[in-house]
């Protein structure tokens, strides 16, 4: 199988390390915009040749792992390029614009569009790693736009890798992601700022944060060149959630000023069921 | 030795496992209000022996481990209680208040005031693990007013558990805490919240949150019956960070609303530096 991956990063890179083991036949073309980054994948391995849109036409599969403001531009471009037979995927994390864009395109059934939902906090093609999707959730919007032959190839692969796939529109994948993924980046971004802002002296930041301060704040270490489009394409249920989620923090600050100490417990003892809810989420495996 | 440790969760519970590798004569005696808790702690093997204050007297060292709210209450009581060598501290999570009820104590010189930043978001004694402290910072609040030689004997178990000593007043103690814990634990409250009344189909969240959901919201698994006398203790230096907190999330949905996305990725690139900041904060082994 010839594969292209565009942008040859963590997530494209990872899914570079689990087609080498399972399906081992593969040449993995790779494409990014960035040269340093392209040179790490082939010395680590990762593609087997540095590539261009001239290799389209005659690739199986390309695996868009792109940020998406640059996808939203590229994903016309490479479907103009592939083949007939030829089966796209993107990873973003936002789909509403994305299927948009495409929509009338004359391939659009070339195009099925993911979010496998997976990561760590770190980027590029060093942060690949092997199973990286294992045990995770795909979200595919809209796959009833793919033909099905293609659908298929993507869809077996995903299996083999060992994600779950959960089929959604995309309106309500923005929706519900902004909840369970770009609010918590929002939270801890905003957590990192408050503290460095406070603590001028960051030998005491060092001296007295425990693990659930880095915890928290794990997500500020994230990729300011990836999450701003997210933000911007997702604009309007990122601002949604910020509005309920200042109003609960505002509504806990009000019960501390009424000294009302029982209502801060009810709070936080109603949250606890996050406990139950957690325990269904697969972690990475590192 | 003669050990009482009062409160044998996973505080008490993770002291005592220290205790028996470190100090393998001594004799724990535990005491809990809650006598479930100390009847699993017996059965772990965490203490020899159920105990009582009657048993103070006698004791060389005790380590009270219980919600800060009941330590105000007790600590005088329990002071009360030790014989003229014996060494008492604490592990709270508030300082002031702590150090304020026993300012005039006739045995103020037997307690030194302590806080472990160490734990888990579990509670209980089955939570308790060996070498949780193993790393951590230790902070110790107005040392000098703690008898020397009974200083010696807890410092040197905390050196030998491989704590790492910091000296701070109890004032600046609260009001740093209250940074980097307390507001971090809130921050993941109210973002579970959040989430959960937005997302009532809980199989929804389960199927859509990845990793860095479960750490940013970890927290929030905590125990309210020991964070809320914090909340309430520290309330005047919480509510500040939470001011502080609230204000640079309204700037962040403010620069989205103006499409200020250059604002965006600068906000949240300065605060990348936190990944410095953090490779020095040493993560619980579990």
């Amino acid at each position: 199988m010839k594969v292209v991956i565009i942008g040859v990063g963590l997530i494209g890179g990872s899914f570079a390390k689990d087609l080498k083991k399972l399906r081992p036949g593969s040449q993995i073309y790779g494409i990014d915009a960035n040269s340093t980054h392209l040179e790490t994948a082939l010395s680590l391995g990762l593609i087997d040749e540095k590539s261009d849109y001239s290799d389209l036409p005659n690739a199986d599969m390309v695996i868009i792992a792109i940020p998406v403001d640059a996808l939203v531009t590229e994903l016309p471009k490479i479907l103009d390029g592939v083949g007939e037979e030829t089966v796209v995927f993107d990873a973003g994390s936002t789909k509403s614009l994305i299927c948009k864009v495409v929509e009338n395109h004359p391939k659009r059934r070339n195009f099925l569009a993911c979010h496998p939902i997976a990561g760590t906090e770190y980027s590029g093609p060093e942060a690949a790693i092997e199973n990286l999707y294992d045990g995770k959730t795909n979200i595919i919007c809209e796959v009833e736009k793919t033909a099905f032959k293609l659908q298929e190839t993507a869809l077996k692969l995903f299996q083999d890798m060992g994600m779950r796939i959960r089929y959604m529109n995309s309106d309500a994948h923005d929706k519900h992601i902004a909840y369970v993924s770009h609010l918590s980046h929002i939270s801890s971004f905003m957590l990192g700022k408050t503290v460095i802002e406070k603590e001028k002296n960051e030998r005491d930041i060092f001296d007295m944060a425990g693990s659930g301060f880095e915890s928290t704040v794990r997500l500020a270490k994230s990729s300011p060149a990836m999450w701003t489009p997210i933000f911007e394409q997702n604009k309007e249920n990122v601002v949604e959630t910020l509005d309920e989620y200042i109003q609960n923090l505002e509504e806990f600050k009000q019960l501390l000023l009424e000294d009302d100490f029982d209502g801060i417990y009810n709070e936080m003892n109603s949250t606890n069921k996050i406990k139950q809810i957690l325990n269904g989420i697969p972690l990475t495996k590192k």
